[in-house]
């Protein structure tokens, strides 16, 4: 999930460095709170809890020769992977405090010795050649490389790198990055032509090798992620059960793709890979395969709130327009994985549509998967329950918790690029921004409402690009209190000037609450709406209506209210709309019967929407984004 | 699938015995024909190409001191159970040729000896205590009963005992039956209070001993019946991977279960097992349980055409109002287990619910499980299909087709009852009946017209009861011409009077095509309508369209037209609809967008629906039961 720096040479966009972007208020401060208070030292003790860190703990002694044995080890053969990102997210926590000091948190010093401690058992736990995998140390000894399909070695792998790049970047301290790269080279020296044949069956290691050799400008690594994504689609692999190799995307040459499919966040990990790999050679029938699958998936595979994954079994890709609303898996790591794939397709192309997406899945996808208490977390994001799904504290399978929280320590790098023409503003936060060229800071109550200033701190001549989201029907634009005229060139409006420390430009996007409608071939909702408000897609709660959600109609044609309301969910603008209430019981209890004609008067109700990030965080309730309509 | 005799000590309405019923013409009669000249045969010839007759061979010769090993075994555990239900068709069409001398189709002599020899493999193959399974004796022998809950072994014993008891009484052989209570006997002999404990993994045993009871008067196998079934709900299984006990329905004691769950096969052999008990019993708890199941599957757990089973994966029932149309499972073994429950719910209750589920079944989700040339099967029965799902000739699980021919073969059976008032007509079928009291005749063009003919054919004094279906609104009788008064009584329009050979009794039902609607919690059939005339369920396939079939709107205000078309399907009753094409063009690939109020005069089309059991007959096309409104 790292931004890179150098080289990306192939990159219309540049991401701005770790240093460079620091979010100063506002909801996504509120946020990165939550994160660095509540979650990481969550994550610390649920890592603790599961027995994560001790399998690590474990794997050290036993190198140093006291030996432990296969029934000691907890959890997945891919357990350490919660344990690297988890390193990840903190790294960044400790970066924020440390170098910029406008932080009002402090990661525990506590934890920040258990980060140096948990550093050292990776160093002992790791084998002379630069191997290093809790599992492999001491549950299967000698059995190293020998089941790349299921094994999840390499994608463990890959969260070390990125995790050590993190470290680096952000504290400076490259004792895991010296870990990380034994490792790498470990793997270089194992695999590739002449070397041995192989590839992992959940992709990771690809973005994770491209990044190291952006930090190290060591094209081995470059050429190892090359071979790895070469190797794909030869059907190497079995497979999941009645899924075939498909499910780890095994089934087709990467550049042969014309679709997305099989499990949603291997799917997507690979295509951020292959975007990473593009983005350093610059191959064309890689961008063009990611962008025929970018169409697939927009087009038929993805839900309002940007998740993905219909298929619960399998986690993966369903057919296009099976978009089933209850049963949807939308896994978060799949939101994330969207996320991570989007900025690489917006670095690639300077596409609006890719920074509409991340927004997208930013705000709604991504962002239920964890509570607003920060030590709650989705696994699953349906976009209907019927009340028994409830959010948990950690997961058997918790890749999904520390994957959110690397994210949200690095959010607000998502926010601007620059290219040689200027700064891109793609994401509308509260941060200040250091580029090359001069110095920026933004100023929004976004995403409550549309109003973004523009304050340039620095003099200097360059384009400020400003994405102009796609559900922004009418906007407006100032600069120093003078309207001007809004051109968009590709989504973006654009002023090109001699700036001056002090100008101030004034954005305002048009936060009317919409009624939204899916493609006819959607079974699952037709004849419903979703409501949504700037980037935000919204949902209803029991907690909040009059009569079950599930009997509510909705009158698409009256408008819909917004009102601030400070007793939910810490804040947050509730939207009214007018409807009806159908009463089940005239159905008798059939559950088919013949067409009637007959129109009846139904009662009235306001039917009262909040976000969907927010929803299950006052009760495990029954909710819905699509409402029928009357 | 039985047809039974005595005792059914607790039955309100008595089947009859196999020789009682005899089909004469029209739809079944072509269905039986297609099932003895085609599906048998075919059958025959599949059981040996994928192995199925084999392993018995081998096991024969095993026995017999010709050692084989498991490499040489091929299929599923499970695969002798397809043999048996086979032998059980081939045995029924035996009879009907046998013993009526009406029909005009002839068993092939060839098939006949080879059936003698395939019971003599069964005779070598089992074991001196009466012990039989080809997989426990060359694949893993000396593991008989190890593994109950996956192996199979009471689940194939019931479909033996089942092939057993059929053949007996439609043949008067006793060959395969003498094997059968061998093995039954061994069966008694290892489980029960005092011996060991267990229950199969897959129900089916329960119904075959009862069925075995019934068949030999000996309370020991009605016993050992209600032991297996008193077994469930101890979780005594793991069950499947994420479903649990659940999967196998031993989480929940068969007297407390409130609802239909897991696998649907599994769970509705259960409950006609069950069933079976209670009719000899008489237990309230257990009708009581069965009652609230069977209200909870048609509830919310129910396709239109009586198919269930939503998940494909765990084969099993979703969650109430979860019934998606393209993902339907409805796996052809379902709806015959789903008729198997009716039938004896219907005997147990004299309810008229039973029946017309029964019909629902029988006539969609049932038939479409075989093609009209009697040699390709469906595994599953979706509700819609993109064009990629076409019949299979057999398949590696191959539990579908034999189970079609056997039900099949016996389908005219389940057309009537008796019971001390008379005697009940529950399916409409050109038929020759022998009652205790006397003699009928039905002659009726049904499905394709509502006119039935009963004729008496002896002079007696009874009650004639003849089924009036739910969604038959306009109905008529006549008594030798004369109008009668039509009273219902609990679904039955009932005739009570002193019969003379010859008099005559018309019915005429009302086939008036008409648009069904789905309960509003089904989310995948919102905003659409289905079409239906008499007991058949209609579909719209490509092939008969203008415009592509996701396309199509319908228009439930207009009339639907029936028009009989000799060409298609070997001649079915085709339905117009009035309706308009939208265009999907319009949408410009987006999959969600702002709702617009614009109304617009799309193109007009006429569409063409045929009956869903015809589907999938002519290519393997784009299907929709379910057709969205204008």
């Amino acid at each position: 999930m790292n931004v890179s720096s150098t080289p990306l040479a192939h990159a219309r966009l540049k991401p701005l460095p770790l240093d460079a972007i620091h979010i100063t208020d506002g909801f996504w401060k509120q946020w990165q709170r939550v994160n660095f208070e509540k979650a990481i030292p969550h994550g610390y003790r649920m890592l603790e809890k599961s027995g994560t860190l001790n399998n690590m703990r474990l794997a050290a002694e036993h190198r140093a020769g006291i030996a432990h044995d296969a029934n000691e080890f907890r959890g997945y053969v891919f357990q350490d992977s919660d344990l690297y990102k988890w390193l990840e997210a903190a790294s960044l926590a400790q970066h924020d405090y440390n170098k910029l000091e406008t932080g009002d948190w402090r990661l525990d010093p506590s934890l920040v010795s258990s980060l140096q401690s948990l550093i050292s058992n990776l160093y002992s736990a790791q084998f002379p050649d630069g191997y290093l995998n809790s599992y492999f140390t001491f549950v299967k000894p000698n059995q190293q490389w020998t089941d790349l399909e299921w094994a999840h070695e390499l994608y463990c792998a890959g969260h070390l790198i990125e995790a050590g790049i993190a470290r680096k970047r952000a504290t400076g301290d490259t004792d895991l990055f010296d870990i990380v790269k034994k490792f790498a080279d470990c793997i270089d020296e194992t695999f590739g032509e002449g070397k041995r044949a192989g590839l992992c069956g959940h992709p990771e290691i690809e973005l994770a090798l491209v990044e190291l050799y952006r930090e190290t400008n060591d094209a081995r690594y470059l050429k190892l992620a090359q071979y790895f994504i070469d190797q794909r689609g030869r059907n190497t692999f079995q497979g999941l059960r009645h899924i075939g190799a498909l499910y780890m995307q095994d089934h087709v040459p990467v550049r042969d793709a014309q679709t997305v499919a099989g499990h949603a966040v291997r799917q997507l990990y690979l295509c951020a890979g292959i975007a990473d790999l593009y983005l350093e050679t610059g191959e064309r029938a890689l961008l063009d395969a990611l962008t025929r699958q970018w169409d697939d998936m927009t087009r038929g595979k993805m839900y309002l709130t940007g998740g993905v994954g219909a298929r619960e079994y399998g986690e993966m890709f369903g057919d296009a327009y099976e978009l089933p609303t209850k049963e949807a898996y939308c896994e978060t790591c799949a939101a994330i994985a969207s996320m991570m794939w989007n900025w690489r397709m917006l670095l690639a192309t300077n596409e609006v549509r890719y920074a509409d997406l991340f927004e997208r899945v930013m705000y709604n996808g991504f962002l239920s998967g964890i509570a607003l208490d920060g030590e709650h977390f989705f696994y699953e994001n349906p976009l209907r329950s019927d009340g028994n799904v409830k959010r948990e504290e950690w997961f058997a399978c918790a890749c999904c918790p520390p994957n959110v929280m690397r994210t949200l320590a690095l959010i607000g790098n998502f926010c601007a690029t620059t290219n040689e023409a200027g700064v891109q503003i793609h994401q509308y936060m509260n941060v200040v921004l250091k580029t090359e060229t001069g110095d920026w800071r933004l100023e929004t109550g976004y995403p409550s409402d549309g109003n973004v200033r523009v304050i340039c701190e620095s003099d200097m001549e360059c384009e400020l690009s400003l994405r102009i989201p796609r559900w922004s029907t009418h906007n407006a634009l100032r600069v120093n209190g003078t309207v001007v005229e809004l051109e968009t060139r590709d989504g973006h409006a654009n002023i090109k000037r001699t700036w001056r420390a002090g100008d101030v430009v004034e954005l305002e996007l048009d936060m009317t609450p919409r009624f939204i409608q899916s493609h006819p071939y959607v079974d699952a909702t037709r004849g419903c709406v979703a409501i949504e408000r700037g980037p935000l897609v919204y949902c209803i709660e029991q907690v909040d209506q009059s009569a079950d959600v599930n009997d509510l109609r909705v009158n698409a044609d009256a408008e819909l209210r917004a009102v601030w309301d400070a007793t939910v969910c810490g804040g947050v603008m509730i939207l009214e709309a007018e409807g009806t209430v159908f009463d089940a019981r005239e159905w008798d209890g059939k559950l088919y019967r013949e067409t009637r004609n007959e129109k009846k008067d139904l009662p009235r109700a306001t039917i009262r929407a909040i976000p969907y990030y927010a929803w299950n965080n006052r009760r495990a309730d029954k909710m819905r984004v699509w409402i029928p309509m009357k």
